[in-house]
Parts: C-alpha cells; sequence; structure tokens
C-alpha cells in the first residue's frame, strides 16, 4: 500500500511553496519511514527551489527529526517509535573509499540528496522533510540521542554538521583559535561547537549588532569588518561561512603558519590573492556537511554539551514568509517548521 | 676597506641591465663573502626590474653559485675556497617559530630578500648575484655539495627549492600520484624531484611539442590542457608552477579526496569554483622557495640523484637576451649566467 505524503514544495521553479501530495515508495528491506516532527530551513532550500532545481516539483527539507513509524524487514538500527534524524544525503555508494570511511557525503560517485536527486534504484527523485513521512535507508537514520529539544536539534542536521565536521577534521581542541566568520544559521553553530572542543574562538562578523550575540554564543573576541585591529598570524583554523562572494585575504593573513580557512559558505569565486597563501604557506579548503560517522558524533556532542541551534519556529503556513526573511538575512539563527501546526 | 662590485644592474625601473659598479660592505662578523661564478635567472627578476621594485638601481640574481674569497672572523660554516650557493633569502628574525624551524622564508617578520630589500642592520639595500660579489651571512650560504656542475645547480637554489619544498612538506613519494603543472623553469625540475622522490608523476602543459619533453624529464603520464581524458579523482598532489591566471578547477577535480593544489606560480587570481573544492574536501595552498633547512636537503638530494636544472648558460653581455625571451618563455629551461664570461 502506498504511502500518500502531505508535503510542501514548489511545483515549478521559483514557485511559492503549496500544499502538494504525493505517494510514497513501499518501504524496501532497509528503509525506515518517519513521521516528521520538525524540519530546518536551509539556505540550500532557496537554492533548489529557485536556480539548482532539476526535478520539479521540489519538496525540500533535510534537516528533519521524526518519530519511525514503519521498519522494512532488514532494519536493526531503530524501531517504531524511536525519535530520530536525517540530513542531507539518504544515500551513496557505499564502496568508495570515503563512504567506507563513513565520509559519505564524500563518496565518489557524488552522495544521493535528501530531496531532489535520482533514487538509487530507480524509484523517482527523492524529496525532503517539508512533509509529514520521509522515507530513507536506516544507515542515513540517526538516532536522536537523549536529551536534546527535537525541534532545535533539527538544524544540527545540515547547519551543525557543516561546522563541526571541519571543526574535527582540522583538529580545533584546546590551545588552537578559531576563527567563525559570519554569525547565521551556521556560523552561530560553529562558535558554540568551536567553545565546546576548548579552542580560544574569534568570530568575524559585519554586523555590529551581532557583535554582544556572538559574545554569548561563546566567542572570546568579535573581530568586526572593517576594524582597525584585525588578527594576523594568529588563527589555526578559520571556519568561513559567508556565502557571498567577499574579501578573504584579511582572514588569510589572520591564520598562523600553515593555517587553514576552510569555505563551506561556498561563495561563487575566492575572492583572496594567492601571494598571501604563500606567505605563511596557508590553505583555503571547501568542505560540506559530514558523513554518517562525523554526524553521529555531532549529535552525541551536541547531547554532552547542550548544544542546539537557537531557532524560530513556524507553522506550515508560514513556509514561504521564512524563505523570504531567510533570503533577506533576518532570522536569529535558523527557522523551524513544526510540521504538526 | 671596501670592495669594489662589477654588477648588473636596471638604473632605473623597466631599464635594460648595464653594467654598474658599487662598493660593498665590509664583512660583518658572520659575513661570507662570494666569488659569483654561475648565477640563474628567475622569472621573479623580470618582476624586480619592472613594477615590484622599490629601490634601483636593482641588482638582480638569487640563484647563486660561487666560491668564498673572504670570511668574517665568527664564521664557522664556510671556508675561502669552499664552493657555495645563496638563495632568494639572506637574513629573517631568526627567532620567530618558522625562523626557529629552520622555514626562514616564512618568517613572522618576512625575511630579507636577497637583492632590493633593506638590510636589518641598517646596511643599505641587499644586491643580488647578477655580480661578480655577493656577501651574505653564512646561515643563509649552503656548501654546494659534490658532484653537482656548478652552472647547472645554480637554478636549484630558487626554482628547484620552490618545487621540493612543498613535495616534502606534503609528503610527495612511494604511493603518491603528483601532479606538476606547468613545464619551465620550476616545472621541468618539479618532475625530476617528483620521480626521484619515487611518486607516480603527472605532467600537466599547454604544449603539445612539450609532451615528449616531460616524459624524459621523468613524467609517467602527460595531460595535455583541453584533452577529452583528464584524470578525476586520482592525484594526491599538484604543483602548480604557472604564474599567469588560469583554470584550476579541472585540476582541482584531479585530485584524489582531501588533495592539495600548492600554487608555487602565484597568479593574480585563483579561477577555481570553490564547490569544486568541497566535493573532496579539497586545498588550494600557496607556498615558495623553502627555507635553510629545506634548502639544505633539497642540494644533498638533488646530488644523490643527480638533479640540476636543463641549462642555456649567458654570458654577462647577454643577460637583456636572456630576460626577454624569459618574458616571452623562450627558454629549456633556465637561463644561467656565467659570470666569467
Amino acid at each position: 500500500m502506498p504511502v500518500t505524503v502531505n508535503a510542501f514544495a514548489a511545483l515549478e521553479r521559483d514557485a511559492q511553496i503549496t500544499p502538494w501530495r504525493y505517494e510514497q515508495r513501499d518501504a524496501r528491506p532497509h528503509d525506515v519511514r518517519v513521521d516528521v516532527l520538525y524540519c530546518g530551513i536551509c539556505h540550500t532550500d532557496l537554492h533548489h527551489i529557485g536556480p539548482w532545481g532539476r526535478h520539479f516539483p521540489v519538496v525540500p527539507g533535510h534537516e528533519m527529526v521524526g518519530r519511525v513509524i514503519e521498519t522494512g524487514p532488514a532494519v536493526t538500527a531503530h524501531a517504531v517509535g524511536d525519535l530520530v534524524a536525517i540530513g542531507p544525503v539518504v544515500d551513496s555508494c557505499r564502496t568508495c573509499p570515503p563512504c567506507l570511511a563513513g565520509d559519505e557525503t564524500l563518496c565518489l560517485t557524488v552522495a544521493t540528496s535528501t530531496y531532489g536527486a535520482e533514487d538509487r534504484h530507480g524509484d523517482g527523485i527523492t524529496r525532503g522533510g517539508y512533509a509529514d513521512r520521509v522515507v530513507a535507508d536506516e544507515r542515513f537514520v540517526y538516532r536522536l540521542p537523549d536529551g536534546l529539544d527535537p525541534a532545535a536539534a533539527a538544524p544540527l542536521l545540515c547547519a551543525g554538521s557543516t561546522v563541526f565536521a571541519p571543526l574535527r577534521h582540522w583538529a580545533a581542541g584546546p590551545g588552537t583559535t578559531v576563527g567563525i566568520v559570519g554569525i547565521g544559521g551556521l556560523g552561530h553553530l560553529g562558535v558554540k561547537f568551536a567553545r565546546a572542543l576548548g579552542a580560544h574562538v574569534v568570530a568575524f562578523t559585519t554586523s555590529a549588532a551581532k557583535a554582544e550575540d556572538a559574545r554569548r554564543l561563546g566567542a572570546h573576541e568579535v573581530v568586526l569588518a572593517g576594524d582597525a585591529a584585525q588578527p594576523v598570524n594568529r588563527l589555526d583554523l578559520i571556519i568561513d561561512t559567508v556565502p557571498a562572494v567577499h574579501p578573504m585575504t584579511p582572514l588569510v593573513q589572520a591564520l598562523r603558519t600553515d593555517g587553514t580557512l576552510v569555505t563551506v559558505g561556498l561563495p561563487a569565486t575566492l575572492d583572496v590573492a594567492p601571494f598571501a597563501l604563500a606567505v605563511g604557506r596557508k590553505s583555503i579548503a571547501g568542505a560540506g556537511a559530514g558523513g554518517t560517522r562525523d554526524t553521529r558524533e555531532m549529535l552525541e556532542f551536541a547531547a554532552a554539551h547542550g548544544i542546539t541551534a537557537d531557532i524560530e519556529l513556524l507553522g506550515t503556513a508560514d513556509i514561504d514568509t521564512g524563505l523570504r526573511r531567510l533570503a533577506a538575512n533576518d532570522v536569529k539563527y535558523r527557522f523551524v517548521i513544526d510540521l504538526k501546526r
């Protein structure tokens, strides 16, 4: 019996989000079907209902928390009634070196996105969490650790993972100084995680109004863009969450010898003087959300340190308002849709 | 008694190189004075007699081999008669962490260039190796290992060091696949060093005419820009020697997960899609010539493996011709000035 899903979709490119029903596949042996409770609104969602969208209608949403309502016969990781979470990837080849290491978001065949991608088994197009139901393979479904508020935990699945994974990969911790550039959905979680990991945290923002907030979130120092006193040769690592093209040379100059600036905001171009990289043998790296290994670790770490997102909860009637306000950068710091209202 | 030096200088910006005499300082306690035998012509020399020049007359030259003719009273590393070499740096603060590690080219106070820089002890402007004499602190004067042809070894001091240092820092060796982009002064030495270090070497060139040469130099594979079959997800490390702005996204795509492209050509901008970095968590780093630790190791390694530059020897009357041909990319693969003719 196919399941009818009450979803919220962009029926065509740049269309408003409207209610839309679709038939969801039967559970495959390793599938878990989830009653979605909360779904974060990610900046990427704006791209996918706009220029990046390929398969309309698009049901966005890849920061979900919900409850298991059905399991395929081979599922061992989850049981009906479990509180679980799903992030931006729901499948991968599982055999390439990154997949074998649990870095499925780096799958050499390109991991299957949670929405808007072709299912690997010919079962149509994947659809996301702006909906009352999602179905996904158990490997890509995470147990939500006890103690995390389900609504405020939803953004951990993409925003949180995208900052936590590079902080871990580039070894942020005690004795290191870490810069977080851009205090938004990703950056506010970056400050929280970097602080909890034991690093000395320097927040970079263009907004004087966010300086106080950055301190409240855990930053030891706040640097305003354009300030006379910019740090020089001091930071081991920078996580740059800004999606707009912005001057990176001052950030590179802030790095210590052999330091790395990781762009997770992924602007269209890198506005940086290569010479500034050579002076100090510095690097610019790119990164995205972590795979299953990092995501599991991130959720446990978040629970252990009481870290969730600062959110504004929206009813399903307000999704479009949320997207518009997000596009205007008017959110502190993540919208989450309550699928039950 | 000051020493009168017969040098070849650009008397003003963009001027031709002409004979020019100057008085060289007395030897300080740790100074070594060298009778210059050979000096390579580096691409940087073009910049320093052009837009980068600050203190004219400029005596270029930072790839020297010569013989010690005088030592200050405190010198212990070298003796009169020794065959020695000098590279692009002749002083640094000596106390910052990079200096203490022998990475003086990464000195946090900016190392003193061999020519065109202010001496740290108030003794005027440094002057380079287009001259019959140079003077430098013993720390930055290297013993030339036995068995290296002095003329063909001269370019090792900048071109060689600039490719060897990142190959070592990013651990090129057996089991790794290394790309060398641009088969010129730096690139041809990059191919030789990478091969001798035990890596599988992939040469990238825009010139079909250089493909055969790249194989002769040691490349296992040659990739022509624009070829249908570009490598993907295969290289651990790329040393990119191209100084002109060029598309880097295909090079980044050639890197394996977590791979690094090191630009030593230092173009004005990085023409790369940041998204290509995120797919595979890849990095772009900048680097320049090595410090004393890497340079000493490079010279010993070159001697052990019989590596020198492929050079064209010029008399002092032909320096300008050499510079013009270098600007037109018409050299295989490095000009060296014979200061004795």
